[in-house]
């Protein structure tokens, strides 16, 4: 699993966190801390979290060390003494890890993740934390809204060539098969994940041809079980009434030509004249997929006009979340060494204590409401969402396989009620916080203002 | 240079490539092909693009070949006969590229790169080549933005936290200072990249402490040469206080206090407040540095109304490029065999022919219009922007130290005429067509139709 990341994973961090650990290091402070992971507000536009993301962080927890070329460099930079460059040299992540797992849907305010180690740490992993499930929740999301708009429709995840950087490209791959894709065009992604692959051809394979035609010909005799032919390079319809040559050609040498591809122009209204062609033509077991600047809301357009579509190629837009390319995640300090902490900063408040989610369900088993506890708060008839997943620095359980994943995402899905599920959005699924917790951050507060506020 | 990528690179590409590689193979189709790279729109507010990510894209071309577990990998998918297969195994990269330098400025239309080669070659990186230069272009040209409203102030990148990946904060760190930051909290650029590293404490290392005055008097006696503090995890004012004693102690000690940080709150009043505290207290060398969801438009905003701050930290919103997270950037198929080739799929043409631009300027050295035109184009008084950087499959020259292409960068964009710096964007600076590029176009578009789309 470790060929997802560059090498150097340690120091893939801000410098912050490598000052605070020095410093740490010198006031001989090792108590453990609580940080909580969790997602402040709602993109626009969105009304629940797909988690993603948990299995990498628990890789790179797994085997957290400096190398030593890392410590050379930091040495290199004189701003660490030598002594905590030592130190750092035996360093290894011994805390534990509760987390909501990959797949289940979360909702704003809930921590998603809570890691307890001593200080430095869970301090040190921070950047890494953040990194790790930001992307993924925000692409796991986008993708089950895609897969809301599509209906019963196939969608691949198309979008490598833009994803930010190659990392990005398996995080998203993986993230949006957790969020119901069937696929990706990502070769490595299923080498590593052991996700389907799907591709066929480009406009300049056609280009590269003397005549369209040509190219369909030579495509389907390379590829005879396994045909799609990209209709759009020169003009769709006349590109169709080729593909039915080939189709014919191919039907008559015991074949048979699988899908067209349209990727430009009006899509309701070529997808119904190409629909047609292959239907008046004799082969209407010749599917269309379709590609090109698709997201949740393009897909939901041309279906509701009427578009007549089997499946889609899904890029850029889910790739990058397009409408939403980052969450407003932070990763908190929420006790130290036994005492609940929190910060002040305006518009910055986060939740003091270590804390559990319970879900409440309708008899039916939809989602009625959330609430947010202490660890030791008793809430009737509620499932707990945090599970143990790390102790000791070791994982309590190997991850589960991706399909499995996704299938307790499409178990999950089907039971949020279709209100939440709208493109237009409707945060106000209902999240609670438990009086206990409430009160706790009441104390925290008064504490705080006691001491720090009237100083000066 | 190779570390900042994942090791399988050659496969971390779109399945299709592969497809099409393999049925060139079977029709033994060998023949070079050119490809350019462009960008077909603005997004929404830009104007200009500065070019960011040819050296690591160049270093990918100078190794490209199949490793063994990617050609076992391929072989286990029994999509490939084993013969395509073994002549990937002895693939390589042989072509030439020409570029655009990193550093310069560029504009729609343009190609930024163009790559000949054998057609399998030049399609195989593909995927990689626009994975290379989008993500950089983009955080180039936004780091410039933030420059150009911050005036003589530092900007620093803080965005490692939620790029979109591990890769991509090692590309919007190289790319940010291409576009005039001074620095990363990335410790990994700065080790990759010879990147100077900034980063103090967190809101986490001030809970820590009982007192948060404990917290700052703590990390001054473990940096005393780099003391930022930062003053708003209860209260900013009561927090500069607090600040102001820990530097007068620091002062008795011969040392002094660098800096304060803001995170949170009205950055204007907030700064001018704290300004005015150390002001009064006989410390106007402690500098203000303010961070918290900044980008060009806030920047911009609150200095206009009176924010008395040194330096930003820019994070999330230019790491993600929040506003226009990916480029209308595609990379094209132009010439196949010596016949010039174009698609005519609506909204998505391309310009057939292998091209240069050329770059006219006022006597004072600022750029006047730019023209696309063919290779042997002769434009009087004016400059060639695409170099050859890549012969035979091997650089022409090592790639210049990123101080040297920020100072590029500089020099160019000192001579951009401010009308195209407007943060709200003025996307007209003029581009043309030369006369015999715009032949080839209508002659091979006469051609296509005559030959296409007759046909049905």
């Amino acid at each position: 699993m470790g060929t997802d990341q560059p090498h150097s994973r340690e120091i893939m961090t801000d410098l912050y966190e490598l000052t605070m650990a020095a410093s740490y290091f010198e006031q001989d402070m090792y108590a453990p801390a609580t940080f909580s992971l969790m997602v402040r507000e709602y993109p626009s536009k969105r009304s629940y979290q797909v988690c993603a993301g948990l299995a990498p962080l628990l890789d790179y927890l797994e085997s957290f060390h400096f190398r030593p070329d890392d410590l050379e460099y930091l040495e290199q930079t004189s701003l660490f003494p030598d002594r905590f460059l030592q130190f750092l040299e035996t360093l290894r992540f011994t805390g534990e890890v509760r987390a909501i797992p990959e797949g289940r849907i979360a909702f704003c305010d809930e921590p998603l993740v809570e890691i307890t180690a001593p200080v430095m740490q869970a301090q040190l992993v921070e950047t890494f934390v953040i990194n790790s499930i930001n992307l993924p929740t925000l692409v796991a999301t986008k993708a089950s809204r895609c897969l809301h708009a599509a209906g019963e429709r196939r969608l691949v995840d198309f979008s490598l060539r833009r994803t930010h950087g190659m990392h990005a490209g398996l995080m998203v791959a993986r993230s949006s098969f957790i969020g119901g894709f069937i696929g990706t065009s990502n070769v490595q992604a299923g080498k590593m994940y052991g996700l389907p692959i799907h591709g066929t051809m480009a406009h300049s394979y056609v280009e590269s041809f003397d005549r369209e035609i040509d190219s369909f010909r030579a495509f389907a005799k390379s590829f005879p079980d396994n045909t799609v032919l990209l209709i759009d390079t020169y003009d769709t319809l006349a590109g169709a009434r080729k593909a039915v040559t080939v189709a014919g050609e191919m039907r008559q040498a015991g074949e048979s030509l699988r899908a067209v591809r349209l990727d430009s122009g009006d899509m309701v209204q070529l997808s119904q004249q190409v629909r047609k062609i292959f239907n008046d033509s004799g082969f209407p077991e010749v599917r269309i997929f379709a590609s090109g600047g698709f997201d949740e809301f393009k897909i939901q357009k041309i279906l509701t006009a009427g578009a007549n579509i089997d499946a889609f190629g899904v890029g850029t837009r889910m790739g990058v979340s397009a409408d939403a390319p980052y969450l407003n995640m932070a990763y908190k300090m929420v006790m130290y060494n036994g005492r609940p902490v929190m910060k002040l900063s305006s518009g910055k408040i986060s939740l003091a204590g270590p804390k559990q989610v319970f879900r409440q369900r309708t008899k039916d088993g939809f989602f009625k409401r959330d609430l947010i506890g202490l660890l030791d708060d008793d809430i009737a008839d509620s499932e707990s969402l945090l599970m143990p997943v790390m102790k000791d620095g070791k994982r309590l359980l190997p991850s589960e396989p991706l399909p499995k994943i996704q299938e307790l995402f499409r178990k999950e899905f089907a039971l949020l009620p279709e209100t939440y599920k709208d493109l237009e959005g409707n945060p106000n699924y209902p999240v609670e916080i438990t009086p206990r917790l409430q009160a706790l951050q009441d104390q925290v507060r008064k504490e705080i203002g006691e001491k720090e506020l009237g100083l000066d």
